[in-house]
């Protein structure tokens, strides 16, 4: 058997719950695939503010290092939003991203078939949507210099958006690398005619493009985007961009297609180690109730496989499992209309096992 | 009668044809509304780049700022896209913008009736849809310092997004005074969990919410707002917002409603002056073919009489006319469904002057 490690970084809010069943699947796909996995917890986020007074603790940090892969629910919480940014859970979120170079994060928003009717798109626009963000994970605006002065005034607060060549060209590359397993169509987003940060963006871009003349590239204004996300979805196969615009555009595709608690997501550096985890945020406000929908945190173990084991065979079948459990019917509470039962978070996560 | 001077500027592309039709209802509306109006075109954007050799012109910029509103239709095309920055259209709209100290950018978003079927979105999720976005528009990392240093290993891109405690404030002060004159409800939208900029713009719309009581504020991070206005337009009444977050978040908002073609912009500072123009831009596709939609122009021309002449009345007159030719069928290239025969961009100008 295939040993590997696996961090599980539970977090905040609902990510206790939802994580639990990405967990159940993982062991289930482990015996059925040939894994032996060694699983091991570690706090994260505002809990681990609350009991070691630092939201990325070295443990956690150590932890990850020595693991193949990294599973984590969500972060955050009404109760830490007034700390300072040093002691925000996001914080260890900006930790774990730098401090593992996960540079390229992948979110994958296509159609469930059943599922047409949850999104507030029309079903005809929807079909056959299946789309890939590719967001730069650990650049730009995120990690630049940041202040505040107080003068007589008043305060001025500046952000700097910092951009490296040598950043631009591996997150493209991995773009145009992505797209060739899919249908060869790479759209960078940038705002050229405002930043000089998104001119050497596209000028990067052509310039690695010709490595891949098998692949279409087309530039995209990031105004425009938004927009033609709603409008004609199905166009885009792959959507490359910066940390800032993918943070946008990627939430606006995610909910193109229904719930969120459906969208998982990889975030990748040079090796084959990955951060795991669901678009969708910590939720305070069901976290604890057991109705939480665990199918993103399951569907981001199908890309663990995918993507750190570089096992396609056991990606599919999570996710064909998640598909067919949809098309049987399964529910959580975000999904289910009033005159349908809805599960709770362990019984879809045990549906899926079942089925798997 | 009154004496206004109205400076038009009809750009690049489709500019120069559906300025005319806002110039045609201006005077229309100004006959029967007692105006007398002395109306003055300019040049503006790429046509005074190839003539003049800049984007905007000294004289264009004397002629602004002796008017009491401007009308602007839009700038740009494939042909200036490699200019250095300094002469790009676009650079016209920044000097303009600034110049002015238009830093007030306001676009309404609402559905035409009969017009349901042109959105991607579900009918009964846009139906009484009737949001504003208020963009900041004179300041944030459009206007801060920008640079690239070429260095051995590659090329490094520096923006920069500065905000002072007085520019937010203001803004923020607007849409609150909007808000009054409509549901009474605030979204100010930022990045607070990452950005400087936002805790500081995050900190001032809360003190400034203490002067509006009678109007609810709530704050929405930008990625989560990207997915709110799909998923629940109908819940926005005014979205303010800094400069990108309302680049991108009102070219969303716009299109839910169906065609870009309907929305108009107006750009205020603290008189009354204004630049009005619609949201779409230039269009060189289809420019000089006659079949452009003059619609946003239009009802930007009505936004002319609300803000800076301060006539409601034949605001809502125009804008009447303009939903009321929509009702009866009047559809440009860009609404028509292949069956119906498609109006001309004059025809359509007529068609509201008539019904005028
Ligand atoms: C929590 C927040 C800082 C984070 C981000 O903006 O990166 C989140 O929105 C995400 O997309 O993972
Ligand atoms: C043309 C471009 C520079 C401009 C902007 O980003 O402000 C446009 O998108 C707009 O919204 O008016």
């Amino acid at each position: 058997a295939k040993t590997k490690k696996v961090a599980v970084l539970p977090g905040d809010g609902i990510g206790l719950e939802i994580v639990e069943e990405g967990v159940k699947v993982l062991k289930q796909a482990g015996e059925q695939f040939g894994y032996h996995f060694e699983v091991e917890h570690a706090l994260i986020g505002g809990g681990a503010i609350d009991r070691l007074g630092t939201p990325f603790p070295e443990a956690t940090n150590q932890l990850c290092r020595e693991s193949d892969a990294v599973l984590l629910g969500a972060v955050g919480g009404p109760k830490w939003d007034q700390n300072p940014p040093e002691l925000r859970p996001e914080k260890a979120l900006f930790d774990l991203r730098q401090g593992l170079g996960l540079y390229a994060n992948l979110r994958p928003a296509s159609l469930f078939p059943g599922l047409e009717g949850s999104s507030t798109l029309r079903s005809e626009v929807l079909k056959d949507v299946d789309l890939l963000v590719v967001r730069e994970l650990t650049g730009g605006i995120y990690f630049g210099d940041k202040w505040t002065e107080e003068k007589e005034g008043g305060a001025t607060a500046t952000d700097t958006l910092v951009y490296h060549e040598y950043e631009i060209e591996r997150i493209l590359r991995r773009a145009f690398e992505l797209a060739r397993g899919r249908r060869r169509k790479v759209t960078s987003v940038d705002k050229a005619n405002v930043l000089e940060s998104s001119r050497l963006w596209r000028k990067v871009a052509k310039r690695v493009a010709k490595d891949y003349p098998d692949v279409e590239l087309e530039h995209m204004l990031v105004d425009n985007c938004a927009m033609q996300i709603i409008r004609r979805p199905k166009d885009f196969d792959v959507i490359v961009t910066e940390n800032m615009f993918g943070d946008i555009l990627s939430d606006e595709a995610a909910i193109l297609t229904g719930s969120i608690g459906l969208l998982p997501s990889a975030s990748l550096g040079e090796g084959s180690r990955g951060l795991y985890e669901p678009v969708h945020g910590s939720a305070p406000d069901i976290a604890g109730q057991g109705v939480a929908n665990p199918a993103a945190t399951i569907l981001s173990v199908a890309m663990m496989f995918r993507h750190s084991f570089h096992d396609e065979e056991a990606a599919r079948a999570i996710e064909q499992s998640v598909r067919q459990v949809l098309a049987e019917g399964a529910r959580t509470a975000d999904l289910a209309t009033s005159d349908e039962l809805a599960l709770s978070t362990d019984q879809f996560g045990d549906w899926v096992v079942e089925v798997l």
